[in-house]
């Protein structure tokens, strides 16, 4: 006999499927879920049906819409662009309330390892919208070795096109302390270190 | 402007609801959902419901069961009750696969600080049970304060009905160091030691 009756452990296993979570947490989950009043349960659910259909991917910057086309595309200044891997790092930018320009989503690094090619993420859609007035392309995708060998593919065919490419700033981070930087960034704050 | 489109803030907001999760953690799960197939996110939410909908507690012992009495209580020995405070608790309990008794789950403990008197949980019933051939209660609520309180409060009303009352072992852990093991548990490991 199985410790969990079906209607819970086919619940656990759903909630396995969620990022970081083992059999432990999603066990805590669905008992969070037996515990909630049935309207409750209900709203839970609709919320996660309601999300899927309704969340689709902009037509021009590959961000979360509701629409055909983004909010941030609609309503800002198109002579920056900002590119990030993923929708999630659009949210990352937002919350700074600082940048005003518009994003490109790759949806994706060049990743040979993991067979990802220049063609299998957004690089042609971003080419294509180089057209009309983009003065500068931030690249903003992760300080990793794919993040940067996309940045470096990228910026390589965009510059001979006359635009201005620029790379989000290495550094040790506000509030860090040296000692425990790791060598690679404290060395590249050091070569790019600033007058004051 | 809020970061987050509607659809999106409300999954995060309902995922901040379970146990343990925050704004950040939410979100992950959010994206999860989003980079699923519909059809798998209509699983998820239809498993929630249906979870939700058919877990029901036993009449007789208090655990989760999708019908009216537990296939425990079905088909298991009832001279030997389990008394815990959760229906979790059954499940680590009968992970060990070597129990063969009955339970009784007793929703809850005694906690005066939180307003939990003895009226508040599942006593009445147990002791309800006690008539048909019962030869042993074993308490097995947490070795916590109101564990312990409780434990001692439904020994003192049982056993003057001539039935066998015992309580989990406190000890050293299996594979834990005498160095690590806080001083309680070692003093009451040091008192019930026992003949090798």
């Amino acid at each position: 006999m199985d410790v969990f009756i079906e209607p819970i452990g086919k619940l656990i296993n759903q909630f396995s499927k969620l990022p970081g979570v083992g059999k432990k947490t999603a066990q805590r989950y669905a008992y969070k879920i037996i515990s909630m009043s049935e309207a409750e349960a209900r709203e839970f659910a609709a919320c996660i049906v309601n999300c899927k259909q309704r969340v689709k991917y902009c037509k021009i910057c590959g961000n979360f819409t509701e629409n055909d086309v983004c909010d941030i595309c609609r309503s800002r200044d198109k002579s920056t662009i900002c590119v990030v891997k993923e929708p999630k790092d659009v949210i990352a930018m937002e919350k700074l309330h600082e940048y005003k320009g518009v994003y490109h989503v790759l949806h994706g690094v060049i990743s040979p390892m993991d067979g990802v090619g220049p063609n299998d993420i957004r690089i042609k859609e971003l080419l294509a919208r180089l057209d009309d007035g983009v003065k500068e392309v931030i690249m903003a995708t992760n300080p990793d070795v794919e993040g940067e060998a996309t940045a470096m593919y990228i910026a390589r065919l965009i510059k001979p096109l006359g635009v201005n490419v620029t790379r989000l700033a290495h550094g040790i981070p506000v509030g860090g302390e040296l000692e425990y930087t790791d060598e690679v960034t404290l060395s590249r704050a050091l070569i790019e270190r600033k007058q004051i």
